[in-house]
């Protein structure tokens, strides 16, 4: 194992009713006025936006509206809330929504408290030195932002889908309710268990120190979101169910699993990175498409690892066979496993090849996957 | 799925050397003198102290020496150091040694700020409001003290070994090196090994609410120790299996494998502290006699996670099975499955079971642990 320092200091308040008591969360760390950062109108229309507000009013913490924050969040639109929370003097951003709206309160709370453009901050010309506190209602379960401190935004002008971390960006509190989960589409969970698949497999196959407590735990995410996404497909109202999905999901990118792990590397976030840049695809539905072509490609490297693979989630011999049957258990459940799919075509491949050989280069992998790989990986998912 | 709340901000610092860099950590923090807590006089004959002592000399950190916590630490101890802890003012306390010493710099940080006597806190007549900061190199892993907020205390007056939890006790900052913890005795490590299981089952077996993906973890961790444990046993020098064992100890207690859970008890600990309490035995040799015996007075009450237990950990078909295979391999492994391996007699029964109704009423779990219950458990125990 590899010597490591795990560090999550991460409130998870997980459970039915949870948001009522986001006000309380909020006043308990002296917060005054927060920038409520939301996507669709949906959380007006369907009560949550006022379960928050009187939760927030009865412990006379202010807030500042900042909704339509869209999926594959947009760095114009981090810019413009920066300016909002800085003209309105909020104290914290709290996050109500999925991943896209958490990434994005997380580049909000850091670029309000950064003497500069906020994209400095993804490509390496600034860097973290402090952030607003940030606290979330979680709405969806896939990315797990909710307990780790990285965020992804896109930056619509140049097409990059870059990332930032940083130890001021752990959210102070995360709300976790799987009744609120309950109403998200079929498209949606379906998509989200592709994305905390790809969290738990790609330390796991890529890793050059990988220890088999770790493979172990990867094992449990992964059955727990295989045998949850049934469950849920059938009767989304199984609570349970939509729990253990919702908290596989945060363990998955909360740094358990990479804790001692090395020499890992993220290549179907990579790749996917460009297919949501490129064409604003959604991250999981991109992922699933991208997993069984990199897998198809890569086993080789990792004989004995993609052999586990196949025996202890799906009970098969095969590297190939253990590759078949997850991508015919997407298929399964409605993600898409090829590009046609996501209408991507033969005549969008050059551009996105272009777009992940300067993801390569910005994940330091440009030595392993070059214009060759990167071909042969995304013409197999055609 | 049950309603929690995890919060564990206990920063860890895993791996080879980590020992060295304890002066930083206490730097970080601000303080200028800390209580260095140990057991035996061997960290001086082994180099572990000169190394600590230079690290935080390097720092300006003065510390005080408290020696002399033995395995079962005491009350009469802890009450001492925290006379000790006050005269000096001392701004933090450091464990350096397995969870007895770890657990006494606890009791020792809070009950120096408590106005009072430390006992109090044990047993419910005060409460802990505040704690000295708590650091720690640990040396043995089994406990998983070192990320969690409890800590267990022998009062050898009134022969209970209770508990105290709080916020205020999880470690700023644990240092796990597993090269420190090659030395560890045979019989130790097997006694480790029993203890690790035995946090990681009593919530498998005992919970109302037990999640599917909670029993995979605690599999996760069975399974590691079970192969680790081998392993080292053939090769104590083995720095992976080590690293494997020692991170599992700490998984298997530091409220993750519990995070909605419900409905749970302790019994196999609640029935060793008797053990520990009266005849001073190792508390992870106790637990390895107590935890067949009480396997087979409780399995009909929750079949179908002993089935799950007996096919998932040894691939075998019925409980009964199950339950003998893990007794087969704590005497492979060479840890007791017999009181009379303890130095336990029929005479000394009446005694150990007063002693655990005490314990039972205490756990709150008196009405199922009754005196023939326990009388039952005990003498199939012999």
């Amino acid at each position: 194992m590899d010597n490591f320092t795990f560090f999550n200091p991460t409130k998870i308040d997980f459970g039915k009713g949870k948001e009522q008591v986001i006000g309380q969360h909020l006043a308990e760390h002296g917060i005054k006025t927060v920038l409520l950062c939301y996507g669709s109108e949906r959380i007006k229309r369907d009560g949550l936006f006022a379960v928050v507000s009187k939760s927030l009013a009865a412990h006379r913490v202010e807030l500042v509206e900042c909704g339509g924050i869209v999926s594959n969040p947009l760095l114009s639109k981090i810019r413009d809330a920066i300016t909002l929370a800085r003209a309105t003097h909020v104290d914290a951003v709290l996050s109500v929504g999925g991943g896209s709206v958490l990434d994005s309160a997380k580049a909000i709370a850091a670029g309000t408290l950064y003497d500069g453009d906020v994209w400095d901050l993804f490509i390496g010309k600034g860097s973290i030195k402090a952030a607003l506190p940030i606290f979330d209602i979680l709405t969806l379960a896939a990315t797990g932002s909710e307990m780790n401190c990285g965020a992804v935004i896109t930056n619509e002008e140049t097409k990059e889908k870059f990332a930032i971390q940083s130890v001021h960006c752990f959210p102070k509190v995360s709300i976790i309710n799987p009744e609120l989960m309950q109403t998200i589409s079929r498209d949606y969970l379906v998509y989200s268990a592709a994305d905390i698949i790809a969290h738990s497999i790609e330390g796991y196959f890529t890793a050059s120190v990988q220890p088999k407590f770790h493979s172990r735990m990867v094992e449990a995410i992964i059955g727990t979101v295989i045998e949850t996404t049934e469950t849920l497909l059938i009767n989304p109202s199984d609570y349970d169910a939509r729990a253990e999905f919702a908290w596989a999901a945060t363990q998955a990118l909360n740094g358990l699993i990479y804790s001692g792990t090395s020499g890992f590397s993220y290549p179907n976030h990579m790749i996917e990175h460009s297919l949501s840049a490129l064409f604003n695809v959604p991250h999981g539905a991109g992922l699933s498409v991208v997993i069984p072509a990199w897998m198809k490609w890569y086993h080789g490297r990792n004989p004995a690892q993609f052999e586990r693979f196949a025996r202890t989630i799906f009970g098969v011999a095969t590297a190939e066979d253990g590759i078949a049957a997850l991508e015919a258990w997407f298929d399964k459940i409605g993600t898409p496993t090829r590009l046609s799919q996501l209408g991507i075509q033969q005549a969008d491949l050059a551009a996105t090849i272009e777009n992940v050989l300067g993801n390569a280069s910005y994940f330091g992998v440009a030595d392993i996957y070059t214009r060759d790989v990167v071909t042969t990986i995304l013409t197999s998912a055609l």
